[in-house]
């Protein structure tokens, strides 16, 4: 091993081989902090060739690798197991925007850039990079790609998949593959592109990306409204779309009351909204290419329209940007109050929009069958059949001993989602925290399907072992 | 073989196993009539079950399947090769509507359904599938799957692919893989979706696919307008798309004047709009979900910005659906008027709208020195980067004896498309017709992941041998 860690710092340098303890420590770590892996070495390359020549060598001695961007994954899907076996491929050095091109609006990036430096190159010459989401100053590229992100965009835009016309990537052998076209038609063989996105450095190392971009929007205008259920919360998706007009619905984010109440009680600093408790909310947003005017009429006709067909009970329009972003701060603080109510379960789920109502009758009604008490944090992008669907402990009981019956909260909430045609993972990946998991949900078939392209492509398994699939 | 026959007929019943030559002709017929090839049988299951118990069987005797829907593949990837070894899997009797989800905003459709099935089956409950293209009435939807078709609404919902959220896939072992899950959001292992869309047959057979649907656009509105070069044709796509305000720019043709002149030549019925002579015109197109009226306002200040800017020279408004159809006539109108016209050598290419200008200027210009008199029919999907970049023979020389330089002219067009970073087949696929060329322009990492692909998923080389990609 001596002999492989002195090429490798022959091929980064010796200050980009990193050994110490202390100096791999957060590198290592899981960003919720549930769990320290080991890694003979983070290794920190400059460049695509010098990844490659890294995993070149990889191959040669057998070592397994697990690429890291920003390390803000919650599916153990970027940081080592702790056989101390593997290292740590960091591409936090790859971080140039390489080209922007306005007339055929696209960007070309390393895979290290941060989601930050992305979106502000492109605003830099007043495009779009739509893609946004809560750790989007730490998270890098190249992770968004490997885990196909989502956020808060992805209503109009599409996940970060929609969003990549081409690709660079260093394969298990440590060959370079340039896909970096910036061809909106290219029908010449397999979907390299999409293989390799989502695949959460598995199959490959994603060293740079090509994106699109967009027109930025001149405005945008959001609304708060109150309503009786679910069902009639899917009711209004429905209107919305078909009666936006010409603005663009580009967020539709459903938000229990006890979501409200717990960020009222442990942000009390934060205004909330005056209006008539009810039991779900659902904050809308319009985006328009023309002045607000337009949107403010649109929102106003639908919530209208809505109140009339006794959809809507109640709501309260933003009527400037700063209401806007203190309605947007409600939504986004509900992970954190959370977090300060204590301990919980969480579940990253997706279901047809047709299925969501029936999922959360059925669901909680099983969930207070087996564990009384339970309290439900349900919210999340409706819009998209996404719901962050998480569990609390019973008021005054112990969170610990809540959180030791986990497994059978998770199967509770997967088997229904299941039951209801949905996904267990809808933005998070599989990564180690559901690489068994899977395996009860997806069809042998499809498992089979994706080892056999694992085995292909990743033949000795060096690429990220013990994250989504496990070959023969 | 007579045994495997018998066992064919015992799967999907006597009357649908072809074997007589002249039942056989047009499943082995290329769709432009330039290739006849021959198959063992045309085998045409009822459904999904019946076409795994063939390709089951198929994987035991060895025999090689060509996937066929409708047969209107342009580059020899739906017809057999002369060897008569292969079966024709005629998917045309799996042609049912199988369900169709208005609040999800989704259809699942068997593969077999011709794509005006969809569209018609959509319509009827007041929504959009936006897939159109020349031969919509005969193709299939599994067909377009399986090739990734682009056509005329590419600019505003992304082509074939962009559409499909899920897949019923029979793998080439005879196995069914049930992917036809309605999710906008699924982020649990590898892509599989987008491998087997594009991937001509060649690792699968498509059954069943489950898509997207939009609400109907309210109002369209097209003008031509008149141009002086590519690059202001380039400068006006960019205007068009930071002026057209709410309303969505749906289309966005380049048409070429000698395209213009040979529809009036051929097809004298078709009104031309007056509009002073120029080299090149441009179809634009704005689609609303607000009365029609918003749009002709968007479309006059466009137009009116452009001319400001000395991009547009003269224009004509369509004012009505009649006069609009007239001016998508004329566009459609280009293919059969050029085959009018002569043979003539097609190129189906795309290239990053950047380069599109400088492309055609310095592959026209080659074209002319190697090829004295050739005459351009250039048009094409523009917004998309994607050219019809046709090369007609000159006039008065043997359109045969131009023919015969086909190679050579493929070979300028489609280097200059590589120098220009483009691709040659921006629609079409590769099939057959363009196996070996792509040898050329892809790199070997390239070729090299699509064979270990190949390899992994048809081990046994009996998925469409010969087309796309073949394996070591």
């Amino acid at each position: 091993m001596n002999t492989f860690l002195e090429r490798c710092q022959q091929i980064v340098g010796a200050d980009f081989v990193l050994t110490d303890d202390a100096e791999k420590l957060s590198y290592v770590t899981d960003y919720r902090q549930r769990f320290i892996g080991r890694a003979l070495a983070v290794i920190k390359p400059a460049n695509t060739l010098e990844v490659a020549a890294i995993v070149k060598l990889c191959a040669e001695h057998k070592v397994a690798i697990v690429p890291q961007g920003g390390n803000t994954g919650l599916v153990l899907g970027s940081v080592p197991d702790q056989s101390g076996n593997a290292i740590v491929l960091s591409l936090l050095r790859l971080n140039q925007i390489r080209a922007i091109d306005a007339i055929n609006n696209t960007i070309t990036v390393d895979a290290g850039c941060r989601l930050t430096q992305v979106q502000d190159a492109a605003t830099s010459i007043q495009r779009l990079f739509p893609l946004s989401l809560a750790s989007e100053g730490t998270c890098t590229i190249g992770g968004n790609l490997s885990t196909n992100a989502g956020g808060t965009a992805v209503l109009h835009y599409g996940n970060c998949r929609a969003l990549c016309l081409g690709l660079e990537v260093v394969t298990a052998q440590g060959d370079i593959w340039d896909g970096l076209r910036g061809l909106r038609k290219d029908n010449t063989g397999y979907d390299l592109r999409d293989l390799y996105i989502g695949a959460e450095g598995t199959l490959g190392v994603i060293t740079g990306a090509l994106f699109q971009l967009f027109p930025l929007p001149q405005s945008q205008l959001t609304a708060l409204v109150a309503l009786n259920s679910v069902a009639d919360a899917v009711a209004l998706f429905h209107l919305a779309r078909s009666n936006s007009k010409d603005t663009v619905l580009s967020a539709f984010e459903l938000i229990s009351s006890f979501c409200l109440e717990l960020v009222g009680k442990h942000f009390p600093a934060i205004r909330q909204p005056t209006l008539a408790a009810h039991p779900y909310y659902v904050l809308i947003e319009l985006s328009s290419q023309e002045p607000e005017a337009n949107s403010v009429t649109a929102l106003e006709n639908l919530i209208e329209l809505a109140m009339e067909q006794g959809i809507v009970h109640d709501a309260v329009l933003a009527s400037s940007l700063t209401q806007s972003n203190a309605l947007w701060q409600l939504r986004e603080s509900i992970s954190s109050a959370q977090a300060a109510e204590g301990k919980n379960i969480k579940h990253d789920i997706s279901l047809p929009i047709s299925n969501i109502a029936a999922f959360i009758d059925a669901t909680d009604a099983q969930l207070q069958k087996q564990f009384s008490g339970c309290r439900m944090v349900t919210f999340g992008h409706l819009g998209d059949g996404n719901l962050h669907y998480n569990v609390s402990a019973p008021l005054n009981d112990s969170h610990d001993e809540f959180l030791a019956q986990q497994s059978a909260v998770n199967r509770v909430v997967y088997d229904s989602v299941a039951h209801f045609c949905g996904s267990i993972s809808a933005e998070h990946g599989l990564g180690a925290l559901k690489h068994d998991e899977i395996l009860r949900y997806k069809s042998p078939v499809e498992m089979q399907l994706m080892r056999q392209i694992k085995q292909a492509l990743d033949p000795h398994n060096i690429m990220n072992p013990g994250k989504v699939v496990t070959p023969f």
